[in-house]
C-alpha cells in the first residue's frame, strides 16, 4: 500500500445556491465538498483528484431575466454571457479551495437536466466514484422537488456517495439550498 | 490539512459467500473491501479505521442443518457453536488483511435481518460512512432477492457507498455471491 499509483478520481457535482443572487455554491454542494476533503482526502492531498461538474439548467438560468426586455439578438447573447460568468464564479470557488490546499482538480460546465448530464459525464469521464450533495428532504417534500442524488445512485455507472445537508444548515425553507 | 485528527471510521458490511461451504467472504463484500482499500484508504493507512459488521441470518444459518438430526438440546448448542465459528472465520479474513497492511479495525457479529441490523448498528456506532457490496443484479432479478444496499442507502443515518460486483466476477448464477 506504500506505493501510490494514479490518484483516485472523485467527481463532485456542484450547483449554485437558490438563496442569494450572487453565484455561490449551494449549502449541500459545499457540504459534500467539505465532507470529501475532511473524511476521504484528509492529509493525502496527492492521492486524489477532484473533478467538479456544474450542470446549468437552461430554464432556471433564464429565471432572473423574467423582467428583462429583449429588444435585439444581442440582449440574448448578453444573458448567455451573464450565465456563463455565474457558472465560472461557482467553479472558481471550488478550484481556488483545492489549489490552496494542494489537491489536483478539474472543473467544467455542461447544460441540461442535471441528473441526466451527471450520469452522462460519469460514463464519459469514468471517475472512481461520484459525490453528490442532498438537501435531506423528507418523502413528502421530495415528491415536489425530486432529487438528483436518488437518480444518480440508481443510474450512474460508478459508486455514488450522497452527502446529506446537516440539520443545522437547513435554511428556513428546506427546499432552498 | 497536514494535521490529521481522529481517523475516518468506515463501516463495512460483510457476509459469507453463498457458493461454497467453507465460510469465506462473498464476492461482493470482498470487492467492497478491496475497493475501499485501493480507492479511499490508499497509502494513508493511519487515516482510517475499518469497522466490519457481519450480520448472521438465523434462518439461513440453519439451512445447512436441514438433514441433521436433533436428538438433544446439546445438538442445538453444537449447531449454534458451528455458526459462531463460521462467522468468526469470516471476520478473521478481513481483520487479518487489515493487520497485514497496518489499518486499524474492529469486527463484530450480530444476528437478525441484515438490512435492519446494519442501520441499527450505524445509529449505535456512528461511522463516518458505510460501504456495502452489491451483486449488481438487474431490476428483474432484484424483485426476487431484494437488496440490502438499496435499503441502507435509503435508511442508514450516514452516507452510504454501494460497490457493485464487477461483471467479470459474476458467477454462473448471478444470484450467487
Amino acid at each position: 500500500m506504500a506505493v501510490e499509483g494514479e490518484p483516485t478520481r472523485v467527481m463532485v457535482a456542484v450547483n449554485e445556491s437558490t438563496i442569494k443572487g450572487y453565484p455561490h455554491p449551494s449549502i449541500s454542494s459545499r457540504g459534500a465538498f467539505e465532507w470529501t476533503l475532511k473524511k476521504i482526502v484528509r492529509s493525502n492531498t496527492s492521492g486524489f483528484k477532484l473533478l467538479f461538474l456544474h450542470v446549468q439548467v437552461p430554464d432556471e438560468d433564464g429565471f432572473d431575466d423574467m423582467d428583462s426586455i429583449f429588444a435585439s439578438p444581442e440582449d440574448f447573447a448578453s444573458m448567455k454571457h451573464r450565465n456563463k460568468i455565474r457558472g465560472l464564479h461557482l467553479l472558481e470557488y471550488f478550484v481556488k479551495h483545492c489549489h490552496d490546499i494542494g489537491v489536483a482538480c478539474e472543473a467544467w460546465i455542461k447544460k441540461g437536466d442535471p441528473k441526466e448530464v451527471i450520469c452522462h459525464e460519469v460514463n464519459r469521464v469514468r471517475p472512481d466514484f461520484l459525490v453528490v450533495g442532498n438537501r435531506g428532504l423528507g418523502p413528502f417534500q421530495r415528491v415536489f422537488v425530486g432529487t438528483v442524488s436518488e437518480f444518480c445512485v440508481k443510474h450512474a455507472e460508478c459508486p455514488v456517495i450522497t452527502i446529506k445537508r446537516s440539520a443545522s444548515e437547513t435554511p428556513q425553507d428546506p427546499v432552498d439550498d
